[in-house]
């Protein structure tokens, strides 16, 4: 039964501050929270309509569904996972630091955007996103919804990023208008590939620890438009990185 | 002043029956405006809480802006232009249709997806978009928002897209699971690359007139993503057919 304590909870995890206090997260839609229950990460709760998950369920109506649901058309189901602990997910990325390519994002702010380059990371076989911690939080409901279960599969960290990179032993590559064109480089099988904020781009303390500018050249005319969208120039340098 | 007509008409804008019917569309926010002022769209009003613009304003306060916008957070102004006579913009297309790549969309659903299309078509030198008719409509205020003005320098044509496809004499090029290497292929300087629908994918009637397959690789280990977004593969496609 859905009970008043339930909808709380769930509603308080809209808000980034009470997913950290309890390490509880929302996924919705049959397929995503699929994706999360064949993964190893653990459900706390799981509230659907129909009885089509082999989980424990509790059975909910579409008006009780759409109490819980962020969406405006909440589609049969709706589950909390934990936040993986951690110290389990750093020491997979101590692990795995060295042995290829790693993402690392520079304040991106749109849910959307981080959702979408969770799932190119996972398209690319990218096991490593490092974010920095003013880069919206992963569990936000919006990302998880966008990655499409690719949040499964992608070890995700938030950081200190300028610390983080001064620890960094390879190159570290960033996209900027006067880099050198990326159709043109040899472009390594490892190395640290930051990707800016939405409106600012890297920031300059970042930038200083960039040892390989790298830029997508612009095709067409002057007037062309000034920038891409960070998720589809994430699209293009890891397709470059990747491709023969 | 801003008059109750006014309010209307721009609310009844957000409908595409309306837009359709009054031949005009909306844009928010400076840099937006500026871009279309300075192209050869043609203002139909402008309402602005600053004199900023070269273009006659209705000034306007906060309060009344924020009526009049879509956006939860109004950007200083709010114009409404005139959508282009299909004439010109049949000629203009007609002219170009020889002369290098053409984008189609089979059934593009998502606002987001086809603004941040465009603004690839723009980047990548491409002239003419070509939409199904069930493709959004791109006077859409969120692709007018998500183009970043990139709308102002691209032909934008709505068509049946089997009978467009049936009467084109390259070839037509179409992104499939089963599709050949596209890091493998040579790719032609002139031709359509077709992208499909953010579920279905390139539907079978349509499927059925493209004459090369192609696919982009998936990396990683094979529990990987299914699919990706359709902006972001047609950022990879984009790429792949203008890089040297």
């Amino acid at each position: 039964m859905l009970t008043k304590s339930h909808i709380k909870l769930i509603t308080s995890l809209n808000q980034k501050k009470c997913r950290q206090q309890e390490q509880l997260f929302v996924v919705e839609g049959v397929k995503g929270i699929k994706e999360f229950l064949n993964s190893s990460f653990k459900l706390h709760l799981l509230f659907s309509t129909e009885t089509i998950f082999d989980a424990e369920t509790i059975t909910v109506s579409d008006k009780e569904l759409q109490k819980i649901s962020s969406l405006k058309s909440p589609n049969t189901a709706v589950a909390v996972f934990n936040i993986p602990k951690l110290t389990a997910v750093r020491q997979a990325i101590e692990t795995l630091v060295p042995s290829g390519l790693i993402v690392a994002l520079d304040d991106v702010r749109d849910p959307g955007n981080l959702g979408t380059i969770i799932r190119l990371c996972d398209w690319f076989g990218i096991q490593n996103l490092i974010c920095s911690n003013a880069t919206v939080d992963c569990y936000n409901s919006k990302v998880v919804q966008a990655t499409m279960g690719s949040l499964t599969r992608i070890n995700i960290q938030y950081v200190d990023l300028e610390l983080y990179l001064k620890g960094y032993n390879n190159d570290i590559f960033g996209t900027f208008m006067d880099g050198s064109n990326i159709y043109k480089e040899r472009l390594p099988e490892k190395g640290i590939i930051v990707m800016g904020n939405e409106a600012n781009g890297i920031s300059q303390a970042i930038e200083r620890l960039v040892t390989k500018k790298i830029s997508i050249p612009r095709f067409g005319d002057l007037k062309a438009t000034e920038s891409l969208n960070v998720a589809t120039a994430t699209s293009i340098v890891l397709s470059e990185f990747k491709r023969d």
